[in-house]
């Protein structure tokens, strides 16, 4: 596997395209267009929230119903969620018009919106920024890029992942593009992603890859629990590759499936690092656990836990918190066997042997949480599962983002 | 039901002291005794942590084994907690230096611990504590406030409630004290109580009581979802009001189950407004719910959001994100049925009508959200349930209090 430059445009068959249309703000990207140029083979994983808003409800019938997709667009500013029958008819219509300028049937085209809940969209906007995407389309790298930076909300930064892997002698490459950095949680969030892949493989198959990376990945990371009602992950699958179809359980598929991975664990991890107001991605690693079940649950616990995001913000080797977070988990464990460390840049500390504070340097612990990627590992010698869950710190700048989100 | 001024000293037969003793910090008080004059019937809850400090483990052992205790001894400043075999000695040390000065049997004390996790009790401080303690036993209203400030944390008020009832012509009074701030969550938190009464009642009862007035109260609070190893609900019941042995499911037992839930509820909701950082009390009241524990369940959803708990302290009515936590806490229900309200100082303002925006003036709501007690009504229209559960703002001074607690 090799990681490359670029986004949804890096593999073959792809373009995309930004447009500045004043959705909700004046002087920003505010949609965003990905197009196959053939049509192609789609999976995809929706919010598990019981509010959904109407553009998860229109993806879900489409990839539910259908072989393959041509586009999909994106808009931020609104989330088009509770807003009823209205707000279905407004997604409705977007999705034609995009397809209208596109010329491909109206259920070619998937949607995905991010913004503020319970307002409608705004027709005349969007119209107008159907068309200038269409016209722009671009299959470069630059292109991907403002699309990538066309969905962000309260994202700082905007998030891209690509990689070529061989399969079989031919090269297929697989490329994303996602935006979340509040309402952030396990089960996803207000994250949307698009990731395009020129690769030949079944929509069972690839649905499968999708479902079991988007659990290790996008449902591993949390800003601050809030499960929204938009999260969207669309793969698409163009076989533009060439490659002979991969077929479940084979070598092939492996080496799809870890592609697929890294695309989606780089930009999960993006995403986590850009929780709003974060200035650290924290991570925690849990090792020795009885069951890949457990050690997941126990890894997010700790993650999301407001007062170990605290301490990771101060820089404080505040270990009582994350023993504790381990602890109302809901998993059975003995507390006196739990050795904990942390670890940044290759240093690594031992915090914690069998449930008790080691004879550490808080100066040291200090300076190794003191950086900007921080690990914490939870060994509970208990099994030989572990899992990875990333998540950031709580800070000042999370409180005033989400204090005058809407002013 | 009369309330009345007091706490954990305004049953017949009760005294309390509080002492400096240095334990962690000079310069606070930092011990404190409540003292039953004959052994009292006690009933307990205490955290669903997997990890459980060394009082707690204490304390389980007694309530499931004795009848009746004398005494409960609290420190502030160190939890006891993740401190091994040592943690225990030291526990029982303290109860034992306890029961010594007060010439009662060991297993007649309780200890009760809150503050830093992983740090040893020190024996001096303690030794000159209980010494102290016992000394200055007083009945005196004073002396009950000075315990419930001896242990508070970054709590900023000292918790105190009381009731008197009447059963069968006899006066009987529930008081009670407690703390907590921070790693405040269902189920409990670093929150400790003590509830005596004067009521003559058994065991069993009593503890069927406190095991549901627990339910409905302290666990349906939240400051930030952190559930601790230290929680500890404690009531003491010394049978000195004389009045006929309450008897369950009888009228007598309504009535003393009514005064421990006002004594309990009034506690609950001071740890809630005084939650850590905290400006405002904020009530999640869900109705219309198809079941109690879905009730309870959508209720202590909403008030666990950041998103909703920032949008709180900025005052903003943005009622997509009370929907949204609605949403994804588990339940099951018809997002187009739903309506929203929020009140406060008996002004009530309808958001949200079947799921979607009302036309409501966003004015209105700000000046609704500005006091500093607010509720947000949810009618979910798919029962006769209703639940309510108390949290309160999530501030900047809650990432300056944790981000910097232990130094």
């Amino acid at each position: 596997m090799e990681i490359i430059k670029g986004g949804v445009t890096a593999a073959k068959g792809y373009k995309a395209a930004a447009a500045e249309c004043g959705i909700k703000y004046t002087g920003r990207l505010d949609m965003a267009l990905v197009y196959s140029e053939c049509p192609a083979v789609c999976a995809a994983t929706f919010t598990k929230n019981v509010v959904k808003a109407a553009p998860v409800k229109w993806d879900r019938k489409i990839i539910s119903e259908k072989e393959t997709i041509c586009a999909v667009v994106l808009n931020s500013g609104i989330a088009n969620a509770c807003t009823g029958k209205e707000g279905m008819e407004y997604n409705e219509w977007m999705a034609g018009r995009m397809a209208k300028e596109l010329g491909v049937d109206i259920y070619d085209v998937c949607t995905a919106s991010t913004g503020v809940i319970g307002m409608q969209l705004v027709k005349e906007p969007i119209e107008r920024g159907c068309r200038l995407l269409c016209e722009g389309l671009s299959d470069s790298t630059e292109a991907a890029s403002l699309a990538a930076r066309a969905i962000m909300t309260t994202d700082t930064i905007p998030k891209e992942a690509a990689v070529s892997i061989d399969i079989g002698g031919k090269k297929v490459t697989i490329g994303g593009m996602s935006k979340g950095s509040g309402m952030i949680h396990p089960d996803m969030a207000t994250m949307l992603c698009v990731i395009t892949t020129d690769a030949v493989i079944e929509k069972n198959i690839l649905q499968k890859a999708v479902s079991n990376v988007v659990d290790d990945t996008f449902n591993m990371i949390s800003v601050d629990r809030d499960t929204s009602t938009n999260d969207t992950v669309i793969v698409m699958a163009n076989a533009m590759a060439e490659n002979d179809t991969i077929k479940e359980d084979s070598d092939e598929y492996v080496a799809f499936y870890n592609g697929l991975k890294t695309v989606a664990e780089t930009l999960a991890k993006l995403m986590a690092a850009d929780g709003e107001g974060a200035t650290k991605l924290f991570t925690a690693r849990v090792v020795g656990a009885k069951s890949r079940q457990s050690a997941r649950i126990l890894a997010r616990s700790v993650i999301t836990s407001n007062l170990v995001k605290t301490a990771v913000y101060g820089s404080d080797a505040n270990w009582g918190r994350i023993l504790c977070a381990l602890g109302y988990s809901g998993e059975e464990f003995d507390p006196e066997a739990v050795d904990l460390y942390i670890e940044s840049a290759g240093r690594r500390l031992k915090l914690v042997e069998n449930g008790m504070a080691t004879d550490y340097s808080e100066e040291y612990a200090t300076q190794i949480l003191s950086d900007k990627e921080v690990t914490a590992v939870c060994d509970m010698k208990n099994g030989e599962y572990e899992a990875c869950a990333w998540g950031c710190d709580l800070t000042y700048d999370y409180v005033k983002i989400n204090g005058d989100y809407r002013s």
